[in-house]
């Protein structure tokens, strides 16, 4: 068994906050995923051993921010590093709170979720929380920062340099609209999608044009 | 509700497979994550609808390659938009077979896991499969293909180059063999992990040396 196999894994970077008996706490997760279109669900694995984890617990909801590549090791250092039980890592920080109450972190971030937990599922070490979204909100046109970009940034092996035009290029996927309700295939052809011929098929799940929602 | 933020979650691109009752099937999914180190535990989730989905509850087990980032987009369009109920997708493509029988693509795949079903959580249109590894090899030293590039590729925004080189550089994770027994860090300092002073701690949850387990 060779274990660096799994090194091979993508991931992203996220800013995971909650709000639990008026204390505020956020980490820094992996972890992320999308499970489901409807309902809009979620999962995020926790760490037992951080405090936001015990406060999701009690809580039984967590805001979730989704970093830029262009954001400061700083950030990172400042939520990922240290124990919310020894430091207020909001001290000398600005942030926002959602519909929720949850702290969120928007500076250098891409996107944010606020999610209110299902389920939470024990795996010894740590514990997987399936979450329904409640708000989804875009907050920058940039990349998302990947694991493997954040371990060579710490690295000094990649710089980050933030275009300097002023307003960046929608992502495809923002100028993405419409997806088959079967099986949740996004179309992104050149073509606008209501210029596709009538007898245009989900190339996925062959599903007719009319299953295809705007989202 | 803005529903394009999730599209800044990453992911990765994977091929999954499985056999059950003497059928062999394998489909592309995006979403592998490992939940923990010990034991070793990964989980996916699978559209419902995919006969791999139901191979897998009968089987209750699977393989999992993760495609590199030069693979043929042939590759991905044989595995991942076509029904293995319509079509054997293995016909004239050589493949291998794991200890547990799955068939396992390795072309142009960097990693393989085998894996067991331990746990199937029903999420309504899809089942998120939580599993023990029992197998993880490495299959070649180039970067895993990303979601967002497999998309980006598939709109011709990028080309494909992989590099002539003779050996590829190993990636610093195949360099680093310690890690924190605690929280899971992994060090990839400059200095070798034996060079570091007695008093070192994890920066994550700052443990002594002595907890570090060489991988």
């Amino acid at each position: 068994m060779d274990q660096t196999a799994l090194f091979t894994i993508t991931y992203g970077v996220y800013l995971l906050g909650t709000k639990s008996e008026e204390k505020e706490n956020a980490c820094v997760i992996n972890t992320l995923n999308q499970l489901t279109q409807d309902p809009m669900r979620v999962s995020i694995t926790v760490l037992k051993s951080n405090l936001t984890h015990d406060m999701i617990h009690t809580s039984n909801q967590f805001s979730v921010s989704v970093v830029s590549q262009y954001a400061s090791l700083d950030l990172i250092t400042r939520f990922g590093f240290q124990s919310g039980r020894n430091v207020d890592k909001f001290a000398d920080f600005s942030y926002t709170t959602d519909t929720l109450g949850n702290p969120v972190i928007t500076q250098d971030c891409v996107a944010t979720l606020s999610c209110k937990v299902t389920q939470a599922i024990d795996l010894e070490t740590h514990t997987l929380f399936i979450a329904d979204v409640v708000e989804a909100t875009n907050l920058a046109a940039e990349p998302p920062m990947t694991y493997a970009y954040y371990r060579e940034l710490k690295m000094g092996k990649v710089t980050q340099q933030r275009p300097q035009a002023e307003a960046p290029t929608p992502t495809a996927e923002a100028q993405t609209t419409y997806q088959c309700s079967i099986c949740h295939y996004v179309y992104d052809g050149d073509v606008p999608f209501e210029s596709l011929p009538d007898d245009y098929v989900c190339p996925l799940c062959n599903q007719p044009k009319s299953v295809f929602k705007k989202l």
